[in-house]
């Protein structure tokens, strides 16, 4: 760490762009290096919001189609390319697995083994699983789980945004198995795009966004498929709204679903219940009810952050 | 109807601002004056559209409350207040309600009764009862029934817009009983918002409404509903969009329930079905069948318009 007028003198002699001052002053970059594995609108969006607020830190990316390799060079999303995992992650102190969340674990277990002094992290939206499967393996000590909690119903890193993490939720959910330095220099990272730190248990974090993320974004999807496509020419703003994350890329869906089944398979059996409950008030007519089940999910709304 | 170049005329001289000529030139406006019962969201954003393109016409408003018709003036959305509805539709050529949609039909007959030349047209979400209601009676002559699709989970005048129609689907839907000329003047009005008419029977609208806005609104409310106020630091943009809409007017949500109970139950029981497909799906693990049950989502969102 440093004080500001330290990390202003850097910045005022470097060559990049000063914009990183206009936003907020940060310590020191916690790593050289930083490898991105896999490159879609979050490993994309990681990318640009670390150049922002770490303009020296070399970026390096690893992406499986040519073209996304080349779109990264031409935007200036990272420095230099790679086919592999391994030859982005060499020489790096950090690198971010981005993929799909059933991938992950593996990557982690490979990438540790090779590079045994490589602090890792990831943007998977389910933790428990993964937690598990890398329990009292070597990678646990490497690897610090974390989930940022921004996307789009977009993907690829062509729509890539270096605000992506502004004032966003970044869960932490470390098993304990992690060495210090490993936490201290993955909170540092996180910290840098732009987010805001939260920790807590794997197990917890997946409970809430079985909730808060994989239960509304199947709601979304079942809002969708209750109409024809006749009926689109007649759906207004509240429709386009509530399906909008509908649009989201399908695989990366059931893979999130596969890895978090049990505590998906609870919020869509609460979901039953209450839309059973909302079926009996409307048979009956009973208004008064209606207009409470209504105003509750209204309180709950208007005190959302926004 | 008049030519585009005798349009330009009358806004060149006119002492209002020509915004009306920058949109697309306006055929001479069908009334002279225009009363709007009710200055909630909907019914500002009306008078707002039609001050926009037909600059010329004199409008006026019946509000309940001292503090909207304060507003009105002060903000210019109308040119008079009135606190009855005859009071702001004496000597106007056409009233829209813009009430909530239990209180329509009783102030279509009150002001038909009192203003035999007056047409009547209204803004309420169902259309079924409202046209039963109506049937055979005199009203039914002066009264065309509509439906703009546009609105916002905020309400009151404070937040009304010029823009609320623009390119939206304002449905029609004559009873048959209407007399031509009234179905003549309240078209050119829709018209003049900037929406786009569709017009169809109010059967139609109400069971393709229950699929295409009230369902959802249910859904969005549903997926607010499941979570606890501690859970609300990790919601991110997904529920932020999917519970939009479940911050809307309990009191009008009610109101519309209740006029097309019907057809909503019917919509309900459908998503019922439907949610325990998905159940079953994710019970059993069946990945390719859960991608397929999101891809299907996933294309009709797609191919909404935007």
């Amino acid at each position: 760490m440093t004080s500001d007028v330290r990390y202003e003198w850097r910045a005022i002699h470097s060559k990049r762009p000063l914009a990183s001052i206009e936003t907020s002053p940060m310590p020191e970059p916690s790593c050289r290096s930083v490898a991105i594995i896999g490159l879609g609108l979050l490993g994309g969006s990681v990318a640009l919001s670390i150049r922002r607020r770490w303009p020296s830190v070399r970026l390096t990316a690893c992406a499986r189609s040519p073209e996304t390799r080349a779109l990264a060079l031409d935007r200036s999303i990272v420095d230099e390319v790679f086919e592999s995992p391994d030859g982005a992650a060499n020489g790096c102190d950090l690198a971010v697995i981005a993929t799909p969340v059933n991938r992950i674990a593996s990557l982690a277990q490979t990438l540790a083994g090779q590079f045994p002094e490589l602090t890792l992290t990831d943007v998977g939206s389910t933790k428990g699983g993964l937690v598990r499967e890398l329990a009292d393996s070597s990678a646990a000590k490497q690897f610090v789980p974390a989930h940022p909690i921004a996307g789009s119903e977009k993907s690829g890193a062509e729509h890539a945004s270096a605000e992506l993490f502004d004032d966003k939720p970044i869960v932490l959910t470390p098993s304990g198995e992690e060495l210090p330095h490993h936490v201290n220099r993955a909170t540092e990272f996180w910290r840098a795009t732009g987010g805001r730190i939260v920790t807590m248990p794997a197990e917890e974090h997946d409970a809430t966004l079985a909730l808060t993320s994989h239960l509304p974004h199947l709601l979304s999807s079942l809002a969708a498929r209750q109409i024809t496509p006749s009926m689109l020419s007649l759906v207004g703003t509240g429709w386009l709204d509530t399906t909008r994350v509908a649009a989201g890329d399908a695989d990366l869906w059931t893979a999130i679903v596969s890895e978090n089944r049990e505590a998906i398979l609870g919020a869509i059996q609460q979901s039953q219940t209450d839309l059973s409950t909302l079926h009996s008030i409307v048979t009956q007519g009973d208004d008064e009810a209606l207009r409470t089940w209504l105003e509750t999910a209204k309180q709950i709304r208007l005190d959302a952050p926004t």
